[in-house]
Protein backbone atom coordinates (compact mmCIF):
# COMPACT_ATOMS: atom_id res chain seq x y z
CA UNK A 1 0.00 0.00 0.00
CA UNK A 2 2.51 2.46 0.89
CA UNK A 3 4.70 1.69 -2.41
CA UNK A 4 1.89 1.95 -4.46
CA UNK A 5 1.16 5.25 -2.84
CA UNK A 6 4.56 6.50 -3.42
CA UNK A 7 4.19 5.40 -6.72
CA UNK A 8 1.08 7.53 -7.43
CA UNK A 9 2.59 10.66 -6.00
CA UNK A 10 5.91 9.99 -8.29
CA UNK A 11 3.47 9.73 -11.42
CA UNK A 12 1.99 12.89 -10.53
CA UNK A 13 5.40 14.82 -9.84
CA UNK A 14 7.71 13.28 -12.87
CA UNK A 15 7.09 12.63 -16.59
CA UNK A 16 8.17 9.01 -16.24
CA UNK A 17 8.64 6.48 -13.36
CA UNK A 18 10.13 3.20 -13.16
CA UNK A 19 7.87 0.77 -10.43
CA UNK A 20 10.84 -0.93 -9.05
CA UNK A 21 9.89 -4.85 -7.65
CA UNK A 22 12.45 -6.92 -5.76
CA UNK A 23 11.68 -10.61 -5.84
CA UNK A 24 14.32 -11.13 -3.09
CA UNK A 25 12.43 -14.36 -1.88
CA UNK A 26 9.83 -13.55 0.21
CA UNK A 27 7.14 -15.53 1.23
CA UNK A 28 4.33 -13.38 0.12
CA UNK A 29 5.93 -13.39 -3.53
CA UNK A 30 1.72 -12.71 -4.14
CA UNK A 31 2.81 -8.83 -3.74
CA UNK A 32 5.06 -9.35 -6.91
CA UNK A 33 2.52 -10.12 -8.49
CA UNK A 34 0.28 -7.28 -7.67
CA UNK A 35 3.23 -4.39 -7.99
CA UNK A 36 3.54 -5.75 -11.72
CA UNK A 37 -0.73 -4.70 -12.12
CA UNK A 38 -0.42 -1.59 -10.13
CA UNK A 39 2.71 -0.41 -12.23
CA UNK A 40 0.82 -1.01 -15.59
CA UNK A 41 -1.99 1.11 -14.07
CA UNK A 42 -0.19 3.62 -14.41
CA UNK A 43 2.04 2.73 -17.24
CA UNK A 44 5.32 2.70 -15.65
CA UNK A 45 8.56 0.55 -17.26
CA UNK A 46 8.47 -2.13 -14.43
CA UNK A 47 11.76 -3.75 -13.61
CA UNK A 48 11.71 -6.78 -11.20
CA UNK A 49 15.01 -7.17 -9.95
CA UNK A 50 15.53 -11.17 -8.41
CA UNK A 51 18.15 -11.17 -5.28
CA UNK A 52 17.46 -14.35 -3.58
CA UNK A 53 17.70 -13.18 0.17
CA UNK A 54 16.26 -16.95 1.42
CA UNK A 55 20.01 -17.92 0.79
CA UNK A 56 21.18 -16.27 3.58
CA UNK A 57 17.89 -16.01 5.54
CA UNK A 58 17.39 -14.53 8.88
CA UNK A 59 13.90 -13.14 8.81
CA UNK A 60 10.49 -15.15 9.26
CA UNK A 61 9.99 -13.50 5.81
CA UNK A 62 12.52 -15.72 4.01
CA UNK A 63 12.89 -18.56 6.42
CA UNK A 64 9.64 -20.61 6.45
CA UNK A 65 11.39 -22.13 9.84
CA UNK A 66 10.82 -18.74 11.48
CA UNK A 67 7.45 -18.31 12.24
CA UNK A 68 5.72 -15.07 11.22
CA UNK A 69 3.96 -13.68 14.77
CA UNK A 70 0.29 -13.29 14.43
CA UNK A 71 -0.75 -12.07 18.15
CA UNK A 72 -0.47 -8.36 17.59
CA UNK A 73 1.68 -5.99 17.36
CA UNK A 74 4.48 -5.56 19.60
CA UNK A 75 6.20 -2.27 19.47
CA UNK A 76 8.65 -2.89 22.15
CA UNK A 77 11.26 -5.31 19.71
CA UNK A 78 12.36 -5.67 16.62
CA UNK A 79 10.17 -8.59 15.28
CA UNK A 80 10.80 -11.64 13.82
CA UNK A 81 9.48 -10.32 10.53
CA UNK A 82 12.46 -7.89 10.33
CA UNK A 83 15.09 -8.65 7.45
CA UNK A 84 18.51 -7.56 7.86
CA UNK A 85 19.56 -4.52 5.19
CA UNK A 86 16.48 -4.83 3.42
CA UNK A 87 16.02 -1.07 2.93
CA UNK A 88 19.83 -0.80 2.58
CA UNK A 89 19.94 -3.23 -0.32
CA UNK A 90 16.57 -1.89 -2.02
CA UNK A 91 17.68 1.60 -2.00
CA UNK A 92 21.36 0.66 -3.04
CA UNK A 93 19.71 -0.96 -6.06
CA UNK A 94 17.04 1.97 -6.70
CA UNK A 95 19.78 4.42 -6.99
CA UNK A 96 22.35 2.78 -8.92
CA UNK A 97 19.07 1.73 -11.10
CA UNK A 98 18.73 5.65 -11.50
CA UNK A 99 21.82 7.06 -12.00
CA UNK A 100 22.18 4.14 -14.66
CA UNK A 101 18.74 5.65 -16.07
CA UNK A 102 19.41 9.01 -15.46
CA UNK A 103 16.19 9.49 -12.99
CA UNK A 104 15.96 12.32 -10.35
CA UNK A 105 14.48 10.30 -7.46
CA UNK A 106 14.19 7.15 -5.77
CA UNK A 107 10.61 6.93 -3.70
CA UNK A 108 10.34 4.98 -0.87
CA UNK A 109 7.36 4.21 1.23
CA UNK A 110 8.83 3.56 4.65
CA UNK A 111 7.01 5.33 7.59
CA UNK A 112 7.71 5.47 11.45
CA UNK A 113 4.75 5.86 12.95
CA UNK A 114 2.28 2.98 12.60
CA UNK A 115 4.94 0.03 11.68
CA UNK A 116 6.35 -2.76 13.31
CA UNK A 117 10.07 -1.30 14.56
CA UNK A 118 12.04 -1.92 11.46
CA UNK A 119 15.48 0.37 11.67
CA UNK A 120 16.19 0.81 8.38
CA UNK A 121 12.40 2.91 8.10
CA UNK A 122 13.30 5.47 10.34
CA UNK A 123 14.08 8.94 9.37
CA UNK A 124 17.46 8.87 10.75
CA UNK A 125 18.52 5.80 8.51
CA UNK A 126 17.69 7.60 5.46
CA UNK A 127 19.29 10.58 5.89
CA UNK A 128 22.01 8.71 6.47
CA UNK A 129 21.53 6.69 3.28
CA UNK A 130 21.43 10.05 1.50
CA UNK A 131 24.78 10.95 2.31
CA UNK A 132 26.22 7.64 1.96
CA UNK A 133 24.77 7.31 -1.44
CA UNK A 134 25.69 10.81 -2.48
CA UNK A 135 29.58 9.61 -1.61
CA UNK A 136 29.43 6.13 -3.67
CA UNK A 137 27.37 7.83 -7.00
CA UNK A 138 29.32 9.48 -10.03
CA UNK A 139 26.25 11.75 -9.76
CA UNK A 140 27.23 12.57 -6.28
CA UNK A 141 30.85 13.51 -7.19
CA UNK A 142 29.13 15.75 -9.45
CA UNK A 143 27.31 17.75 -7.12
CA UNK A 144 23.56 16.00 -8.66
CA UNK A 145 22.76 13.30 -6.27
CA UNK A 146 19.72 11.01 -6.82
CA UNK A 147 17.17 12.23 -4.97
CA UNK A 148 16.03 9.93 -2.13
CA UNK A 149 12.16 10.90 -1.07
CA UNK A 150 10.27 9.66 1.62
CA UNK A 151 6.70 11.02 1.71
CA UNK A 152 4.84 9.28 3.64
CA UNK A 153 7.31 9.03 6.63
CA UNK A 154 5.64 11.51 8.87
CA UNK A 155 2.18 10.15 8.52
CA UNK A 156 0.55 7.80 10.19
CA UNK A 157 -1.57 4.78 8.12
CA UNK A 158 -4.96 6.40 8.44
CA UNK A 159 -3.26 9.67 6.35
CA UNK A 160 -1.30 6.75 4.05
CA UNK A 161 -4.96 5.71 2.97
CA UNK A 162 -6.34 9.07 2.86
CA UNK A 163 -4.20 10.25 1.06
CA UNK A 164 -3.94 7.06 -1.36
CA UNK A 165 -7.78 7.74 -1.47
CA UNK A 166 -7.35 11.40 -2.73
CA UNK A 167 -4.65 10.89 -5.46
CA UNK A 168 -6.93 7.67 -6.66
CA UNK A 169 -4.01 5.10 -6.01
CA UNK A 170 -5.18 1.75 -7.09
CA UNK A 171 -5.66 0.41 -2.89
CA UNK A 172 -7.58 -2.28 -4.10
CA UNK A 173 -4.32 -4.09 -5.88
CA UNK A 174 -1.97 -3.87 -3.08
CA UNK A 175 -1.00 -6.86 -0.92
CA UNK A 176 0.23 -6.20 2.53
CA UNK A 177 -0.02 -9.41 4.29
CA UNK A 178 2.93 -11.44 4.86
CA UNK A 179 1.64 -14.88 4.19
CA UNK A 180 1.10 -15.85 0.43
CA UNK A 181 -2.68 -15.88 0.20
CA UNK A 182 -4.37 -15.99 -1.84
CA UNK A 183 -6.53 -13.45 1.31
CA UNK A 184 -4.87 -11.92 3.70
CA UNK A 185 -4.41 -13.42 6.85
CA UNK A 186 -5.94 -10.62 9.01
CA UNK A 187 -3.83 -11.32 12.33
CA UNK A 188 0.30 -10.76 11.11
CA UNK A 189 2.01 -7.41 11.85
CA UNK A 190 0.82 -6.10 8.18
CA UNK A 191 -2.51 -6.43 8.14
CA UNK A 192 -2.99 -5.27 11.35
CA UNK A 193 -1.56 -1.93 10.65
CA UNK A 194 -3.11 -1.76 7.35
CA UNK A 195 -6.73 -2.31 9.32
CA UNK A 196 -5.68 0.22 11.76
CA UNK A 197 -5.15 2.85 9.13
CA UNK A 198 -8.66 2.33 7.08
CA UNK A 199 -10.01 1.64 10.39
CA UNK A 200 -8.82 5.42 12.11
CA UNK A 201 -9.41 7.10 8.27
CA UNK A 202 -12.55 5.60 8.40
CA UNK A 203 -12.43 4.20 4.86
CA UNK A 204 -13.66 0.75 3.97
CA UNK A 205 -10.28 -1.45 2.35
CA UNK A 206 -11.02 -1.94 -0.91
CA UNK A 207 -8.86 -5.03 -1.47
CA UNK A 208 -10.80 -7.19 1.29
CA UNK B 1 43.34 -9.74 -6.32
CA UNK B 2 42.54 -7.45 -3.75
CA UNK B 3 39.47 -9.67 -2.37
CA UNK B 4 41.83 -12.77 -2.89
CA UNK B 5 44.32 -10.77 0.22
CA UNK B 6 40.91 -9.64 2.18
CA UNK B 7 40.07 -13.38 2.15
CA UNK B 8 43.43 -14.25 3.57
CA UNK B 9 43.32 -11.96 6.31
CA UNK B 10 39.82 -12.78 6.92
CA UNK B 11 40.79 -16.17 7.55
CA UNK B 12 43.88 -15.12 9.79
CA UNK B 13 41.58 -13.23 12.06
CA UNK B 14 38.80 -15.08 12.22
CA UNK B 15 37.44 -18.80 12.90
CA UNK B 16 35.19 -18.98 9.83
CA UNK B 17 34.83 -17.26 6.51
CA UNK B 18 32.29 -16.74 3.84
CA UNK B 19 33.44 -15.89 0.68
CA UNK B 20 30.77 -13.30 -1.13
CA UNK B 21 30.87 -13.83 -4.79
CA UNK B 22 28.73 -11.16 -6.87
CA UNK B 23 27.46 -12.66 -10.46
CA UNK B 24 26.20 -9.76 -11.28
CA UNK B 25 26.17 -9.41 -15.04
CA UNK B 26 30.16 -8.55 -15.19
CA UNK B 27 31.60 -9.06 -18.60
CA UNK B 28 34.66 -11.01 -17.00
CA UNK B 29 32.37 -13.81 -15.46
CA UNK B 30 35.90 -15.91 -14.78
CA UNK B 31 35.72 -14.04 -11.76
CA UNK B 32 33.35 -15.96 -10.47
CA UNK B 33 35.08 -19.03 -11.17
CA UNK B 34 38.31 -18.25 -9.97
CA UNK B 35 36.31 -17.32 -6.89
CA UNK B 36 35.30 -20.35 -5.92
CA UNK B 37 38.77 -21.74 -6.51
CA UNK B 38 40.15 -18.68 -4.21
CA UNK B 39 37.13 -20.07 -1.17
CA UNK B 40 38.19 -23.52 -1.63
CA UNK B 41 41.86 -23.15 -1.35
CA UNK B 42 41.01 -21.23 2.36
CA UNK B 43 37.81 -23.79 2.96
CA UNK B 44 35.71 -20.59 3.33
CA UNK B 45 32.18 -21.28 2.84
CA UNK B 46 31.43 -19.56 -1.16
CA UNK B 47 28.08 -17.77 -1.14
CA UNK B 48 27.26 -16.71 -4.53
CA UNK B 49 24.95 -14.06 -4.83
CA UNK B 50 23.18 -13.29 -7.78
CA UNK B 51 21.59 -10.11 -9.09
CA UNK B 52 21.91 -9.03 -12.58
CA UNK B 53 23.04 -5.56 -13.07
CA UNK B 54 22.67 -5.66 -16.72
CA UNK B 55 19.66 -5.07 -16.54
CA UNK B 56 19.84 -1.62 -15.94
CA UNK B 57 23.51 -1.27 -17.15
CA UNK B 58 25.04 2.36 -17.16
CA UNK B 59 28.81 0.49 -16.97
CA UNK B 60 31.16 -0.91 -19.96
CA UNK B 61 31.20 -3.91 -17.44
CA UNK B 62 27.87 -4.81 -17.79
CA UNK B 63 26.57 -3.18 -21.14
CA UNK B 64 28.64 -4.68 -23.70
CA UNK B 65 27.44 -1.74 -26.18
CA UNK B 66 29.81 0.62 -23.94
CA UNK B 67 33.60 0.38 -24.94
CA UNK B 68 36.07 -1.20 -22.08
CA UNK B 69 38.81 1.40 -22.17
CA UNK B 70 42.43 -0.06 -23.26
CA UNK B 71 44.61 3.06 -23.50
CA UNK B 72 45.79 3.67 -20.28
CA UNK B 73 44.33 4.70 -16.80
CA UNK B 74 43.37 8.05 -16.98
CA UNK B 75 43.29 9.45 -13.31
CA UNK B 76 41.10 12.71 -14.45
CA UNK B 77 37.88 11.20 -14.78
CA UNK B 78 35.53 8.12 -13.47
CA UNK B 79 35.88 5.73 -16.29
CA UNK B 80 33.33 4.04 -18.41
CA UNK B 81 33.88 0.91 -16.37
CA UNK B 82 32.58 2.08 -12.62
CA UNK B 83 29.30 0.37 -11.83
CA UNK B 84 26.66 2.15 -10.75
CA UNK B 85 26.25 1.91 -6.75
CA UNK B 86 28.50 -1.39 -7.15
CA UNK B 87 29.95 -1.12 -3.44
CA UNK B 88 27.25 0.26 -1.99
CA UNK B 89 25.18 -2.56 -3.31
CA UNK B 90 27.85 -5.05 -1.96
CA UNK B 91 28.42 -3.92 0.99
CA UNK B 92 24.41 -4.18 1.88
CA UNK B 93 24.23 -7.35 1.03
CA UNK B 94 27.34 -8.27 3.04
CA UNK B 95 26.07 -6.57 6.32
CA UNK B 96 23.28 -8.64 5.96
CA UNK B 97 24.33 -11.87 4.96
CA UNK B 98 26.64 -10.95 8.63
CA UNK B 99 23.57 -9.72 10.32
CA UNK B 100 22.04 -13.20 9.40
CA UNK B 101 24.72 -15.31 10.18
CA UNK B 102 26.22 -13.49 13.38
CA UNK B 103 29.57 -13.13 11.39
CA UNK B 104 31.36 -10.00 13.24
CA UNK B 105 32.96 -8.38 10.20
CA UNK B 106 32.78 -7.70 6.35
CA UNK B 107 36.12 -7.41 4.59
CA UNK B 108 36.22 -5.21 1.02
CA UNK B 109 39.41 -4.84 -0.88
CA UNK B 110 39.07 -1.32 -2.36
CA UNK B 111 42.52 0.82 -2.36
CA UNK B 112 42.21 4.53 -3.30
CA UNK B 113 45.77 5.12 -4.48
CA UNK B 114 46.46 2.81 -7.20
CA UNK B 115 42.86 2.70 -8.62
CA UNK B 116 40.79 3.44 -10.86
CA UNK B 117 38.56 7.35 -9.57
CA UNK B 118 35.17 5.12 -8.62
CA UNK B 119 33.62 7.08 -5.98
CA UNK B 120 32.84 4.08 -4.10
CA UNK B 121 36.27 3.03 -3.12
CA UNK B 122 37.23 6.20 -1.33
CA UNK B 123 37.60 6.23 2.55
CA UNK B 124 34.93 8.98 2.90
CA UNK B 125 32.65 6.38 1.62
CA UNK B 126 33.49 3.50 3.35
CA UNK B 127 33.15 5.72 6.30
CA UNK B 128 29.70 7.14 6.11
CA UNK B 129 28.50 3.22 5.28
CA UNK B 130 29.42 2.20 8.38
CA UNK B 131 27.43 5.06 9.76
CA UNK B 132 24.12 4.05 7.21
CA UNK B 133 24.59 0.35 7.88
CA UNK B 134 24.67 0.73 12.18
CA UNK B 135 21.62 2.77 11.62
CA UNK B 136 19.97 -0.18 9.38
CA UNK B 137 20.87 -2.78 10.81
CA UNK B 138 19.24 -4.79 14.16
CA UNK B 139 23.07 -5.12 14.98
CA UNK B 140 23.55 -1.23 14.84
CA UNK B 141 20.43 -0.27 16.95
CA UNK B 142 21.44 -3.46 20.27
CA UNK B 143 25.24 -1.77 19.89
CA UNK B 144 27.33 -3.94 18.07
CA UNK B 145 27.66 -2.98 14.86
CA UNK B 146 29.09 -5.41 11.81
CA UNK B 147 32.29 -4.46 11.44
CA UNK B 148 33.06 -3.35 7.94
CA UNK B 149 36.88 -3.95 7.64
CA UNK B 150 38.83 -2.35 4.37
CA UNK B 151 42.50 -3.01 5.01
CA UNK B 152 43.43 -2.21 2.15
CA UNK B 153 42.04 0.81 1.77
CA UNK B 154 45.60 3.41 2.28
CA UNK B 155 47.94 0.31 0.13
CA UNK B 156 49.69 1.48 -2.76
CA UNK B 157 49.19 -1.26 -5.44
CA UNK B 158 52.44 -2.88 -4.90
CA UNK B 159 51.77 -3.00 -1.06
CA UNK B 160 49.00 -4.96 -1.77
CA UNK B 161 51.30 -7.28 -4.09
CA UNK B 162 54.09 -7.72 -1.22
CA UNK B 163 50.97 -8.48 1.78
CA UNK B 164 49.68 -11.06 -0.62
CA UNK B 165 52.52 -12.97 -1.06
CA UNK B 166 53.91 -12.41 2.67
CA UNK B 167 50.07 -14.26 3.77
CA UNK B 168 50.64 -16.67 1.30
CA UNK B 169 47.68 -15.85 -1.01
CA UNK B 170 46.92 -17.48 -4.08
CA UNK B 171 47.58 -15.28 -6.25
CA UNK B 172 47.74 -17.15 -9.41
CA UNK B 173 44.13 -17.78 -9.05
CA UNK B 174 42.96 -14.53 -8.75
CA UNK B 175 41.64 -12.60 -12.33
CA UNK B 176 41.93 -8.98 -12.68
CA UNK B 177 40.91 -8.28 -16.19
CA UNK B 178 38.03 -6.65 -17.25
CA UNK B 179 37.57 -8.64 -19.91
CA UNK B 180 36.11 -12.45 -20.31
CA UNK B 181 39.76 -14.02 -21.13
CA UNK B 182 40.82 -17.33 -21.00
CA UNK B 183 43.97 -15.01 -20.86
CA UNK B 184 44.10 -11.86 -19.29
CA UNK B 185 44.48 -9.06 -22.09
CA UNK B 186 47.02 -6.57 -20.43
CA UNK B 187 45.89 -3.37 -21.46
CA UNK B 188 42.55 -2.36 -19.54
CA UNK B 189 43.07 -0.47 -16.43
CA UNK B 190 42.72 -3.66 -14.37
CA UNK B 191 45.17 -5.38 -16.03
CA UNK B 192 47.52 -1.74 -15.65
CA UNK B 193 47.15 -1.41 -12.25
CA UNK B 194 47.68 -4.81 -11.33
CA UNK B 195 51.18 -5.20 -14.17
CA UNK B 196 51.98 -1.69 -12.18
CA UNK B 197 51.68 -3.18 -9.11
CA UNK B 198 53.90 -5.92 -9.41
CA UNK B 199 56.48 -4.03 -11.56
CA UNK B 200 56.74 -2.03 -8.66
CA UNK B 201 57.12 -4.44 -6.14
CA UNK B 202 59.50 -6.41 -7.71
CA UNK B 203 57.49 -10.07 -8.03
CA UNK B 204 56.70 -11.87 -10.86
CA UNK B 205 52.60 -12.26 -11.53
CA UNK B 206 51.86 -15.94 -10.86
CA UNK B 207 49.12 -15.65 -12.93
CA UNK B 208 50.73 -14.84 -16.27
Amino acid sequence: MDSTVCLALAVKEHEAAVALTFDYGQRHAIEVERAGLIAARYGADWLVVSLDASRWGGSALTDASIAIPVDGVDTAAIPATYVPARNLIFLSVAVGVAEARDLDAVYLGVNALDYSGYPDCRPEFVASFRQTAALALKRGVEGRPVAVRTPLIDLAKADIVRLGVEVGAPLELSWSCYFAGPNPCGVCDACRLRAKGFDEAGIEDPAL
